[in-house]
């Protein structure tokens, strides 16, 4: 299988399955106050200063959470409520139109439950999101807004957000902004205190750690309601027994994503760059979408004229290549993407597109497999297609 | 080391890890069409038939989180917020004095930032709810009320509630009943559909499964707004992506846990009496706190006159012996147990308690240990406290 959807999950790095499996074998609630307890609580935060460390933030502002869904979740409602509570009058949320539904679906929540006012920062048409567009906003209604979030790279087409201008247009006006780095750590620098986010959203899946895992790095003074009430852990933002076989194989992955990251990125773009011009070559019509620079290394992202995405991706699937609409696909009927009509695409390139993304396990022979088979599905689907409705 | 806290969390089964271990070899979001996605999602379909199957539930109401506190927070306020959106005259929230945090903190933050109306139902002396106190409210209050939290069994005491009497009540009145299982499930048999609860909070690392990994078990027709928004994931109540080796290691821990219940009941409760027996001969003036009958098999609740439980725990700590106070402790704080305080306890003897805790690992060495260490221990912690605070 040639498997070019890292963007989805990527595999566990043997060393961080080998610490889960270290960590697990041992006993101890990290909040139990006997040796074993304490044994396990070490393990919990040596984890926290690694992570810590290696993603320029304080041990103390490391929050462990589910993972991305949950920290993204968390960011959002708890730092509104938290900021309207201290200040009734901000009633507004503002977030990208490009975000993963973590964070759109929470700012709609807070929009039709909490009667928030909700704004959505257009983007450009390669993805990306314009600080003049939040500065205007916060010019006008910055006293008003309780929190702000924008992804730091999206997750379908690869573009990064600029992310340090919009924090320092935020902090200017004293607006908290979250930032979901998902699928930026380990792909690109990313560093908590040098971007002046308020918060931000890592999770283990997306670079080598278990699923399950993820943390909010939260600024000491960035107050946040918790969305999780119980046993007063994690700074009493989080409560939740530890995961510690989770935390620490997390950390692993964090570390050695980050460490690699220069010369992880530099050979995963060589190839995503060979995988770009090799589809382009095949299918000259193909249109690439989003930016040309500032995008993810292992991240291509193609419209197919002519084709359905779900029919594109069924066929390459079967010639044993494994990819993405890169649309949300609930109960089976797809939608096409809001992230490429927020770009400008009609209904049409939406639903004709497909994501590659490589990832740490990727080699040449994948993208030779994708060439392989694309040109014979691209034919295929779009007869598929032709078939159902003329153009 | 003689580990008694099994309660606060128990090892992972070696089959259990090995499950885990296997499915992280393997790669694949289960949200993803192509066949790495399929498989994935087999596995974690096969992992819900299971625990369905040995819990009493169907496929469709288990809900897979991140552990017992976010199914608990989840019941709680999802069902309230549900139900007093559909019927906005339901504005009161009851739960049992004795409940965990995560129900504690749940219901008094719907008090709190929802304006919820609470109503803590009482117990009695053994720890136990009384369906009395529940008819009561209900007679009186019934079409105000939301949701009623009782937990199935008490985490620290043991003491286990006649939750299907309860659970009948409620259901008289068109309320749904939750329940905190995460004690119960593996120890005494559970079985949802039988039990008439609406919705049922279990975890992993309560019985040998994974730490991060729970379910909600939430009746089909009980509404349930999300706590978690995002990829509509697990009947759209809870969005994240599915932790594929955790949900299979999961359900291999759940359904040894219930298969193996009764003969580890009967083992374990041996064992306990033993233990019990022997703690009294050796501190006769030791007060047993919980039930005499419906106790958990494997829990065991002293207060030792004249000793400060955090002194004691760690005197046996120090001796090899690892065991807890059965109170939350936060930042060093330690409060006095509100369960004990709950069943008339006064503060004295609410402060000068222990919870012994056997589960699956546990022999008859352990009790040895204890004997061995516990009357020196006791003795010394009495001059410590004789020293401290007169009496």
């Amino acid at each position: 299988m040639a498997y070019l959807d890292h963007a989805a999950t990527t595999p566990m790095l043997p060393e961080a399955l080998d610490a889960y499996v270290a960590a697990a074998g041992m006993i101890g609630n990290p909040s139990s106050l006997h040796a074993a307890g304490r044994t396990a609580r070490r393990l919990v935060e040596e984890s926290r200063e690694r992570i810590a460390a290696v993603l320029g933030a304080r041990p103390s502002e490391v929050i462990f959470t589910s993972g991305g869904t949950e920290s993204d979740n968390l960011a959002t409602k708890g730092i509104y409520w938290a900021r309207r509570a201290a200040e009734p009058g901000r009633t507004r949320v503002a977030a990208s139109a490009v975000e993963h539904h973590a964070v759109l679906d929470s700012v709609e929540w807070l929009g039709a439950h909490e009667g928030a006012d909700v704004d959505w920062l257009p983007v450009e048409t390669s993805g990306r999101a314009t600080p003049a567009a939040l500065a205007e906003l916060l010019d006008e209604r910055g006293d008003d807004v309780a929190v702000v979030s924008v992804q730091w790279a999206n997750n379908e087409v690869g573009t990064i957000q600029p992310i340090h201008e919009l924090a320092a247009l935020a902090a200017e006006s004293g607006v908290p902004l979250h930032t979901d780095a998902v699928q930026a750590v380990g792909q690109v620098p990313v560093d908590f205190a040098a971007s002046g986010v308020a918060a931000l959203t890592v999770t283990g899946h997306k670079l080598g750690g278990p699923v399950g895992v993820g943390a909010l790095l939260l600024g000491r003074d960035v107050a946040c309601t918790p969305l999780l009430h119980g046993g007063g852990q994690e700074r009493d933002v989080r409560s939740g027994t530890l995961d510690t076989p989770g935390v620490v194989a997390f950390a692993v992955a964090v570390e050695a994503a980050a460490k690699r990251q220069p010369e992880y990125a530099a050979r995963v773009a060589a190839l995503r760059d060979d995988l770009v011009s090799r589809v382009r070559a095949a299918v000259p019509d193909a249109v690439y979408n989003g930016a040309a620079s500032d995008r993810l290394p292992g991240n291509a992202h193609f419209s197919f004229p002519g084709c359905e995405g779900d029919a594109l991706l069924l066929l390459l699937d079967a010639q044993g290549i494994a990819c993405s609409t890169g649309s949300a696909c609930s109960a089976g009927v797809a939608q096409p993407s809001h992230v490429l009509l927020a770009m400008g695409a009609d209904d049409d390139r939406a639903r004709s597109s497909l994501r590659f993304t490589l990832g740490h396990t990727s080699t040449a022979d994948d993208v030779d497999a994708l060439l392989t088979a694309l040109p014979g599905a691209v034919e295929r689907a779009r007869r598929a297609t032709a078939w159902k409705t003329p153009r």
